[in-house]
């Protein structure tokens, strides 16, 4: 054995466990009884306990001394490129820090809810102080001498800066902004009405499922309160939703989902259990889940094909042709809540919290200021003002659980996804007449080959640019965005 | 922070890892995708190697040593006594040895399952004999110069000997047989026939359940192929099964593992996550569950309330009153199969596997013989020959995984609910009134009391020593069972 197989065979149980810890999440949201909760607290704390103890294991600092990267081939350099990084990551946070942002973190998620329900951000004010500086005092510790939120990127997407995201939002926003305000201007299509049966949607939503490839024989679908996907390799489950009113939630929640899952199970699976084994970084992931949903499952093609499976479901629902369907599917919506937001207007929910924690982590913002600092901006941004703060400040879960420089890898995803999808038409010039037999097969082939296959062999911008020929940019996005819109509005 | 205080917080982290490995294999059994096979084994074997590790940690053997035994009170003392043991017999284990059984036992189960579906003990057999001879040293290496099947014992009943094991058996057999050919000789009861819907079987067993005091905001009953309970604390969750010919096998499986998950369920709070939080040994587990299923279960009284919910869940299925009712599920079967033996007929098929699992550890029978051993064992003890081997040597999973020292611990579960059944019908003179009403709270109320509350306070036959105020005997389990089938069969 030599360090590099020692190292592997240490890592190797260490991802097993991390597969183990990642199971018990999704058990907490879909199967514990609820009075289990405290004995889970503790036993998620003692799985992360025995995790930190693992990334931080001197013996992993000696293999890594010992390796000569270069006598190693790619797939062991990239290897060594994560665990290096993880290493030197969880070595840098002093364990009584982690143990305290664990732990508020903790209490802080029950806080939010309950902050939330009562529409009262003052209740939440105190506890997301203590999360921000305890977050500020790890991206320190993170940064050395470079910027902190810089730091809390490379969490989620690594190598990427708070620059870089400003500058993609900078290209955004002009354009999304213009093209929204003449997509309001305009007459919009009708929306969907009546009750639809819940049994029914599960049904029509495992259906979905298999028909984007997912694999049921190593996955499975179950009701959660928000969907979610968990788990890598052989054993990867999908949530989703229903609600009577809004099937439409149900299935492109699952569509969204099975993209994820789909990158988890498409990844080779030489790499089953290793670092590489996972999805490469938060961007990628959502660049997979938002073009299964948005610009396959949203698309003309495959509307028309889910037209005819929803009247085989439900029967007759009130929209009387393909066409009228794809509009209604794809029609923008006023709103306040980021999670249910179109295509379109999805992006401007993710920039303004952007800027809101770029300031709060650089002391440009005070939690007291919060809530009018996002009321402000968001009627800036959207035209209307926010009516409750359980549909604004309130409304997203990430900073309560200490998830800073999360949000902005979700338009990330949605720029990637507009790469791809330029890249795979050109590939693909027939696909259209696939997906509208209801066959995605072509579409989720050419990502497995090009996107999902490789796990974390390459960094997340390598991925994209590998898979397209060229380093990513917003342009195809705004493109894709406007020709369809343009035309469903007939602007 | 005292060496005991040090020594109980890393206990509580293990206990609470022990805790999401079961949870791991209640998952295996209920949720998870076939597919994910494979790399759950390496998530069981990483689960177990960190358990290992903590059990034979260094610090564990210093905290010992520190600790003034006599300085403590009853509860530390009984901590001490478990996680010494627990220490004790993981570091007398050679690590290499340990992993190798690991891994033979979880490969044997594999074959097991296909020679029990082929109906070939050969094919087994090499296994087997793997798997005997890795035990046995083992048990060497734990006995150190003792008997190693009494070593072996003490996983499952600590405390007890093969020498107590035999003359319990010695004191059972001749009664048994004796009672079990008078009612073979007698007119048997009708037998119930019909088909029962599966979701209402369910719906009832759910009722059941808690019925009989499980408490479900801290558990869930799902479906498995075994019933089973898992788990300790606040998240202990049973699994029954369904058959649309036999619903007494849902009912009184559900009831079985209400057993033993009340007695996790019933375990004084304050030992949550410390080694009193469990059930102290599979014999008292045992008793738990089996006075649940049949003293009280099965009893007249209880009988009489469950024809009506029958009647109730599935209108008429065919017996006239409650008193045929009663009779009919107490029927006593020729048959097989140790699970689904009878009351009477139960221990006999355990000491069966006692005498001839004990052989082969001490060199008395070889693997090649089983077959036949078995075979002519059965004959003699119940009067018919066996037709096939998943009827015989091959029916049990328990060999292949190693489980050896743990059959008598069923009996000794039978034993133990006896002597608890005759204290408790003493204390409790109006119960029958009760369990007529379907109330089983006095009778539930009394062994939460003396039994469960206990956990791992006591040893085992303290705990029923404690309950009855006497020694366990076999006695009242005879004059139980002499009574209950003499007067239903009329003899």
């Amino acid at each position: 054995m030599t360090a590099y197989d020692d190292l592997m065979a240490f890592q190797r149980e260490t991802e097993a466990l991390a597969q183990v810890a990642g199971r018990l999440g999704w058990d907490q949201e879909t199967m514990m009884p609820r009075g289990a909760a405290p004995q889970r607290a503790e036993e998620m704390a003692a799985m992360e306990s025995v995790l930190h103890a693992r990334r931080i294991d001197p013996r992993v600092a000696d293999w890594l001394a010992k390796i000569d990267d270069g006598a190693l081939d790619p797939v062991g350099r990239a290897n060594l490129r994560h665990i290096r990084r993880d290493h030197e990551r969880a070595s840098k946070v002093p364990a009584q820090l982690a143990a305290r942002i664990a732990r508020v973190t903790s209490e802080a998620q029950g806080i939010w809810a309950e902050a939330r329900a009562a529409d009262d951000f003052s209740a939440f004010a105190p506890t997301l102080t203590e999360v921000i500086a305890l977050k500020r005092e790890e991206g320190q510790a993170l940064a050395t001498d470079g910027d902190v939120y810089d730091a809390m990127l490379q969490d989620y997407e690594p190598g990427t800066t708070g620059d870089q995201i400003a500058s993609m939002f900078d290209a955004l926003r002009p354009e999304l902004s213009e093209l929204r305000a003449a997509v309001r201007a305009a007459e919009a299509p009708p929306r969907l009405q009546g009750s639809f049966d819940e049994a029914a949607q599960m049904k029509l939503t495992r259906h979905l499922a298999k028909t984007f490839g997912y694999d049921m024989s190593m996955g499975r679908v179950d009701k959660a309160v928000h969907p979610f996907s968990s788990g890598s390799g052989l054993d990867v489950r999908i949530t989703t939703r229903t609600n009577p009113a809004d099937p439409f939630n149900c299935f492109y929640s699952t569509i969204h989902e099975v993209g994820h899952a789909a990158y988890e199970q498409g990844i080779d699976r030489a790499y089953l259990l290793t670092p590489l084994g996972s999805g490469v970084s938060m961007g990628v992931h959502e660049s997979q889940s938002r073009i299964y949903e948005n610009q396959i499952g949203r698309s003309r093609a495959f509307t028309s094909w889910l037209f005819g499976q929803m009247k085989d479901a439900f029967g007759d629902f009130g929209i009387a042709d393909a066409e009228t369907f794809y509009r209604v599917v794809n029609r923008v919506n006023d709103g306040y809540i980021r999670t249910e937001a179109d295509e379109l207007q999805y992006n401007l929910h993710v920039m303004l919290r952007f800027d809101l924690e770029r300031a709060l982590v650089a002391h440009d913002l005070q939690v007291s200021e919060m809530e009018a600092a996002w009321n402000d901006r968001f009627e800036a941004d959207f035209g209307y003002p926010v009516d409750k703060p359980s549909n604004g400040v309130l409304q997203d879960v990430h900073w309560s659980v200490g998830l800073l420089g999360y949000f902005p890898t979700y338009s990330l995803g949605n720029v990637y996804a507009g790469c791809l999808h330029e890249a795979m038409r050109a590939a693909l010039p027939d696909l259209d007449a696939s997906l509208a037999q209801g066959n995605t097969e072509p579409a989720t082939a050419w990502l497995r080959a090009n996107v999902q296959t490789h796990g974390g062999l390459m960094e997340p911008r390598e991925v994209i640019a590998h898979a397209t020929g060229k380093p990513p940019t917003e342009s195809p996005l705004l493109a894709y965005l406007r020709a369809k819109f343009t035309e469903i509005y007939g602007l």
